[in-house]
């Protein structure tokens, strides 16, 4: 006989005693149908158009006297082939989440790998929640080569998050370096302060990553073979409001680092979005972001984004989607941005335009 | 304190408006005693002796007007050892399929990876259910090196399943090759025709591989190293009736493909079977296969194959089992089927005698 | 909407037809903020200091008449960085535990990888539950190199545990070494002896290795490079005493191997342990070992450890604690035993402390 999860709904139903001890299984499974045109167009099946095909296990146990413990372990999925959704190739993994931590009215401390609290504070406002075609490229991993990129997720952290004051929430990384002898190499610190009430939201970020000869915490970051960037410091400023019939959003990200040879290394980019409903299940997605920067002391380099997308939800759980990106790479000298929409290879003159249609099913 | 999951039974007393959010967490641990003879014999643990070891989370949602949505999410287990069971050697993946998908009165539209509709309308008449010793080879996964096999899961996939027309049902795959600049290069398209109605079940099914130097999708056929297989083009017809006192079964599939030097290689083979009651909680089983192929030019290769099995079972979700399996590869020129009991060397004479004995516990 | 599961509370009010089919989801998430001083101090998050973290999936099926079949699938987790918890260095795996088993009147039969049976009847007597800086490395993976250590887990058994004869209980193990031509190579043998009767404990285990050129089920044992141990063979003796207002716990363990050269290599040592109440909520636990062996036809190499914990339990799943661990390696002609409290070099006189504070939840 086959054992099935019971919905949460029922969880409530049954009365709180049971809420002391939920333990709850979550997932998405996302997948689209692609097409980028380039220098070699590509298509294929892409996971993850609309959320991150993922799966995980979370839970919080109410301790009494206002103290509550609480545990999440969540592992990307590569739906189109099955396989592990990290970068190092390996099967399942809960590098998008591994935490156990404690609240009260302290706050909230954690400890093990997450999103920095600076990288939640302003990728937020991306319309394109951070995935498919349309993403932002300003907080997503590695794309922007060098500099340019936050970390997003970084392991072996203490995090604190503050309680809601009036609407306004500060929260803070450390993550350690764990090098014998240098405690300084490798390590993380970075935090954010948000501002939610009612139509406004607002988010500063700022974070500084040591990185060194042996930065093993510093995931998806694609440096140029050779090169190992230090110091990388990077703020950011982002809101939205809500006006009701449609949502604006906005955000500026400036990164500076060290490489090798001494060089500053400089990106910086911004952002402007906007979301609207549709009747009763649709939403309109529209974004411009546009990224510029210096590497190895070369010349500035810029590329402009602009995206478009349709989600209809047929429930809470499942909703069909399209999204068309273009993606103009300014190139100069013979040199780009590392800036691609993915599989195909980048026409001469840097222009591509992507296209998915796809299906989001959340559990 | 220990979390459980609830029987479905459960589920289902608790009324309709559950189902709709249902998620099944499903899976088999199947081990086996074995001992092969050869010239080394090899003794040992084996996994999946009678059901392939496995877990795995899938879920249906009623969106209403018909509609549904749906997802599957499949790692096969090597329960021996306790490692992941995909041949990659990595982790659990969910590389027995990975699927999302919408169902309604059109049939249903699935993305990602799974089963191919051409190995599924055919290999289901292997009375030993494409596992253990007793497994017929026709089908199974690179154990026939260079043409033989069918490719029995693919990445990337389309798959359309109609509708069951009073007892016929049709499918089709469609696996992007995902290489930039030649769509050809590594598609895989093929499909099924099925028809099931009371004792009588057939199948027929066609399939082609256009496999090129870099076959990411084609996994698990072991080509001979140096040697890429093109065009392969396979077709397969099954059937089979339930007598009440037995069901018979039979089969027959042929492959043909390119090598690199232009070479057309060949292999088909058939395959019979027969499955009866015993009493009330055991079935005996009995199979014989037939293969032949041609590689590289060369002189036919030939390997006769028979097996007997006795599976008791304790409950509908547990039985002990034994599976007997003799294999007799006819090697010419000093050369064999590339085609093995597993563990133990082949004999010079190529015959091979193997026992299983195990427990499949299924939850 | 999201799923959760159901609290085995809720189980159990719904009744004994439930039981037969119970799937049980249960894990650990435990992190530790942790230093160690020595030649080059290291700092950072360890991952299980107080419980291994893990997650995984067991059950038991009732098949009437006394018989029962069951199985388990345990996977390691490296929650501070959200990797795998196995050697290898792939993803989730069940390498903890992977069996399925039928029990009954005449005891249990398992197949699959699991703890060995001499490890469990006297390792339990380690107040520090086999982990973090307090650990009884006697019994721990690869940790004292060589002849040291008895193997932890072992893939490819086939276990049998006695019922219970008034406090007395017995349990072996053989695993396969699966080597084809000769079945003495890497073959697993050894078993345990245990008697608990209200507040006394008794244990011993015996096993015997014989590992051959390719052990592939000997793990963790972290042997130098170019140096296999053939015929270990490990007997260990233990007990445990509880007054009420203090646990008394005491062992011996003794090991033997020959190595490539035909020396006698020879490590034992000893280990005696307290834990106590504190309140209503607290546990204190201190432990003192005494390590010493002879590798390669060297000199006799010795090492002391000394101890102490405290651990405060929130709740029965969910606790905060600290260790503090004192480790001496009395080197000599500048060699040490390969013991380490992890992180940092050993410093010059070989001597280490270690501290680490941190959260176990078990869900």
């Amino acid at each position: 006989m086959k054992k099935s999860l019971i919905a949460l709904a029922v969880m409530a139903a049954s009365g709180a005693a049971m809420a002391q001890s939920s333990v709850t299984l979550f997932g998405v499974v996302d997948e689209a149908v692609s097409y980028v045109n380039g220098g070699n167009n590509w298509n294929g099946i892409n996971s993850g158009g609309n959320a991150t095909s993922r799966i995980g296990f979370r839970g919080t146990e109410d301790l009494g006297g206002g103290l509550k413990a609480n545990f999440w372990l969540e592992a990307g999925i590569l739906a189109d082939t099955g396989a592990g959704g990290n970068s190092s190739g390996s099967g399942l993994e809960f590098k998008r989440r591994s935490t156990v931590g404690l609240e009260g009215a302290f706050g909230e401390v954690r400890l093990g790998r997450d999103l920095t609290e600076a990288y939640k504070a302003t990728s937020r406002y991306d319309v394109f929640g951070q995935v498919g075609f349309g993403v932002s490229r300003l907080w997503s991993d590695g794309s922007l080569g060098g500099v340019g990129t936050s970390t997003q997720r970084v392991s072996n952290m203490i995090t604190y998050v503050s309680p809601n004051f009036s609407g306004f929430k500060a929260a803070a990384n450390y993550g350690f370096g764990e090098k014998a002898g240098d405690n300084k190499a490798n390590r993380y610190f970075g935090g954010g302060l948000t501002y939610d009430n009612g139509p406004l939201s607002l988010g500063l970020s700022a974070e500084r990553q040591n990185a060194g000869p042996a930065a093993t915490y510093w995931t998806g970051a694609a440096y140029t073979a050779g090169y190992t960037a230090k110091d990388v410091t990077t703020w950011a400023l982002g809101g939205s409001y809500d006006l009701g019939v449609a949502k604006l959003a906005a955000a500026y990200k400036d990164s500076k680092a060290k490489d090798d040879n001494g060089n500053k290394d400089k990106l910086k980019g911004y952002y402007i979005g906007l979301s609207a409903p549709v009747g009763t299940a649709g939403e309109v997605k529209a974004s411009y972001n546009h990224y510029e920067g210096t590497q190895f002391g070369q010349a500035k380099l810029k590329a402009d984004q602009f995206a478009l997308g349709y989600v209809h939800n047929l429930s809470k759980r499942t909703a069909v989607y399209g999204t068309y990106a273009y993606l103009k790479n300014k190139n100069k000298d013979g040199k780009n941005l590392n800036i691609n929409l993915g599989g195909a290879t980048l026409k001469d003159n840097g222009a591509q335009h992507g296209l998915q249609v796809g299906i989001r099913h959340s559990f």
